[in-house]
């Protein structure tokens, strides 16, 4: 059992990372730290997690975290990963990062529209941790930033279609749905189940700050510089993001062509399912998985495909493709501790 | 008071009609018809309304309908309408059909979508029945054809910008989310409460039967055919359609010359409303009124504008229209009966 | 249009307050205050109310309140209203208050479940607000204290048995449920979209401070001192309460003794309905509305008495109820401004 | 891996065992019957099950059940189950049944709230398959029959009290509040979206059929006969039953003697929790898991102790259970492929 610890367990992300983990047979949660939670035991922050776990949280600290670990899992809010993360790594361990602030190749594409980054240096060494597209680099990375949750689901739709040149890149837009969990456990009033229950609504509307991690992959899945519109709108549900790609066929590209190009790129990925012709996923059928089910149409009216993915963004969205990644880290099978039927209803 | 009767009352759609009429200051409600609930009485089919209207419902019959009625709603399938409506009229009342029988100027696109139309010679007469675009001809018609829902949210969104031709049509990519009323009250797997409640889905990608609906106006507004691309999504909560539509700005078009062209189409109208600038609007703020609340953003960064409008599908977007409708064919204020602040939460 | 103002405007019974005036024909609101948002426009904070009402937000004064004002609803948190109430009263003007702090005869009963009273002279004098129990002397109040959601679900579930003396008053377990309105606006983990979505909870099980006001009441409409059990819980929905009643029936009591017991004690309530035989209510069919509908079932099997009642927590559970009051004050019909229909669904 | 089978697997149970048999690292499913899916791949009817069993639905027959299989799991309506067991048995293999057919000791209480029992000569051999009740007897017995989902969360939360004579049994009262999915995926309006969405209702008040099944276990825990009085509940939620409880104290009996019991009753119990004193369980802490959590507390003013116990009623409340029932009649350990965390949030 390899043992590993959790940098900032208590937030959404962290319980599911010790939900996995709980049940994974290959690695053990030695260290939990949480500024908030800090001194109180697991059972009693998450009382769905007694008898899952005898363990207390720490303050967030390199030498706690790092006493006892071989990889550690940093999932703070952006700024604080990147303080962190290089005393980690000065350390020895290996890190999957779960905040924004290793997924950029530029520094300043992420200054931009983060803030100024503390450990540009290893931007280089970084990986972007999206198997599908990744896996033999993921497998030797010493730190590893982990995708965010519309990325995931916006890539994984584009991904054949830019790589087969099937789609005019200038014409994508993204609209994407997502859950609430996708906000935190943080207190807001965009958060209250009254302001959410029965409400939806757009927001961020062309300026989220996924844009530019969509845009660095498709770029380079395209081979050339792409932008795209993106939209994110919350749903009055817990989990699950669905994201509905449109873009412009390329002249003479026909269903059968965009069908093929699917089937050839997620041949044997472990965790990417294509739909049966004709039907269309719901997020249910994804969650609490770490798979990403998609599904597309052409529309000779108009000439445009449009792609709709799901994901659960707290498992494939966040930290079921974090444990994805560790597994690869560490020789692994890919779906060790991943292979649970989903949740429906 | 005016008497009024309703044809098909025991759907959603036939319940918000009674909601709303139950408070009008100028109508009255004399008849009300059910295949399925023949012979019961409103408080039993829906005790929400006892002590607000001592009808039981009679058979959908053009006798009972027009025997005490002045203005007759008809609120059945499609296909029912058009059957029973010209014996309506023929008896000498004004109809306010909220089916898509009556919406589409073109037989051929109705036929091409829908089914063979048994009623064309009325199709010259019909008047779409979206009052921002054809207040006066409502007033004087004799049968409007009540917009549909989607329709509604996307051409009010896209209006302004058409008609000044702000937009390059043939980028109009509408992407609407809707409550589960949208579906009816008739029972399928898809509104199972455990098949809706924690999943999102899109549905009729590509081929729902609003396209053509949407097409019609957007055409008449731009001067030319447009064709859209449309997707339906359904989101797990009651009531409310938010739609997200997005457009390629003409070259030379910037925010100043989007946002004039709302304020300028919609200064004096009742029931729409312009969310102030950076707000965007949740369906929560319509709810059980007849307002569509409209934001926008241009994106520099891609040259698009990004529209986003909210309704309550069973009032603006099917029943609240209807009065609306009605309001102007009897010559009331348009509000008349349609005043009550929206619900929240 | 008699000129009225609220105190703490800007929560959610606040916001129900102001939604219903809006539409009252007899009354105006002239002055909204809040300390949170004062200097902010009601249509910035609540965009549901824009056209509903151009105020802004001042902040809470005596002064500002009464300036021009014949009535004041106090819509504080328990303490601030005993804190202000004095002040307004002295100015002249008569008050509905929302809190607790006028709801119990006697001062120790409120001090040893809240805090200390302040204002403990005005407690002979305020008259509590249940127009069923006490409608001659809330017409004649200076001062009502409104009752609590809770509380008003369960008395009026009670109080024809306990008048006739069918049910022995000692066996009276209370079982609520409440949708999260009930908690209020204020940011709590409780109130957190994902914590409340999906599960259900009880809490504050038999300590919950509503429990003596019920058990004031219960006691005088028994003649004698009557303790009950009590137990909220909270349920994933925004608007409701449904209250079910146990208590054991008094010996020879059949099933018409208590039918006739509810049909005699509510004959003329405007806003009581008693559901048809077979028929319980769910909370969805008073959502919005004054109403309280009760069904009730004897259980020979057992000798008891179930009895449950819905209301919408909001409106007949705070601000349609503390209308009706200012009705009753005002020499208005009781329901004058409160005869929308419910929402539903 | 030992073969079973499954008939009735469509529905939200059927669904369920092969959710949890999925994962199970000692059997394997080898046949699943539907009458309505029969022929249909699982991946069709379940999309969310793709890649989770390649199986197709065969008719409901006891030699496509039996033909390679040791254990069958009937998933059927009542009267279903106990047409199709005798046959299945007298094919050699052993029975969990999930209907309320082998559930009742007595067939005169089955046939009083059900209908005419056809197979009455084995309900003696049946074992009520509670394991904290049953354990050794559900090990040995060819058919068990698997609890009522009510029943399991009350029969749990009285055993202690009842056992150690703590309380007076006449006095007992259940509500209990139950997710959607409890009513079945067939389709009622009483299971459509809108109806249920934002809606809480009673049903069945006083006679619902689960009240003899909690009775008969109450009875010989007490030792005496036990009548008490239970009313279901409908939350808008898919999964969970919260059961409140309430019984009168014995003379004497206080806080420390029911906290004693329920220690002493479940000191060892695998699947049942108990909350730290002060917490009370939502039901999303065991979603998805087979945990009963329970907590209580003693009200020194009325004399009753309140009991609050919650389950997911798809997994302990059925399948979960199933799975555990067939794990100790197989020789597994008891919580082999259910030590999966539950769901959160």
């Amino acid at each position: 059992m390899v043992p590993v610890s959790i940098a900032g367990a208590s937030g959404y992300t962290g319980f599911e990372l010790l939900r996995l983990l709980s049940g994974h047979p290959r690695v053990r949660v030695t260290t939990i730290t949480s500024r908030a939670n800090q001194g109180e035991a697991l059972a009693d922050v998450y009382p769905a997690l007694r008898r899952h776990g005898d363990l207390h949280f720490e303050d967030t600290d390199p030498d706690a975290l790092t006493r006892n670990a071989e990889l550690v899992f940093t999932a703070l809010p952006h700024h604080a990963a990147m303080e962190i993360i290089p005393s980690l790594l000065d350390r020895g361990v290996r890190v999957v990062d779960l905040s924004a602030d290793f997924r950029f190749r530029d520094a300043s594409v992420y200054e931009a529209w983060y803030q100024k980054h503390t450990a540009p240096h290893l931007l280089k060494e970084a990986v972007y941790g999206l198997p599908e597209l990744y896996r033999d680099r993921i497998a030797a990375a010493r730190l590893v930033g982990n995708p965010g949750c519309y990325p995931t689901s916006i890539i994984l739709a584009c991904a054949p279609l830019l790589r087969e040149k099937l789609i005019v890149a200038e014409t994508i837009v993204a609209d994407s749905k997502s859950g609430v969990t996708g906000a935190g456990r943080g207190l807001a009033l965009t958060t209250h189940y009254c302001e959410v229950n029965d409400g939806f609504r757009a927001y961020k509307v062309a300026e989220h700050r996924h844009t530019p991690e969509v845009e660095q992959e498709l770029s380079l899945l395209a081979g050339k510089p792409v932008r795209i519109t993106f939209t994110p709108h919350l749903v009055p549900m817990s989990r699950g993001i669905l994201s509905t790609v449109y873009a412009q066929l390329e002249p003479g590209v026909d269903a059968q062509k965009v069908t093929d190009a699917f089937h050839s790129f997620y041949g044997t990925a472990r965790f990417v399912r294509l739909c049966s012709p004709g039907q269309f996923p719901t997020t249910l059928q994804v969650r609490g998985s770490n798979y990403c089910d998609i599904a597309w149409k052409t529309d000779p009216r108009t000439g445009r495909v449009i792609v709709v993915s799901v994901i659960d963004n707290l498992t494939r969205g966040a930290s079921g493709q974090a444990v994805c990644n560790m597994n690869l880290m560490l020789g692994f099978p890919e779906d060790c501790g991943l292979e649970a039927a989903p949740w429906q209803p």
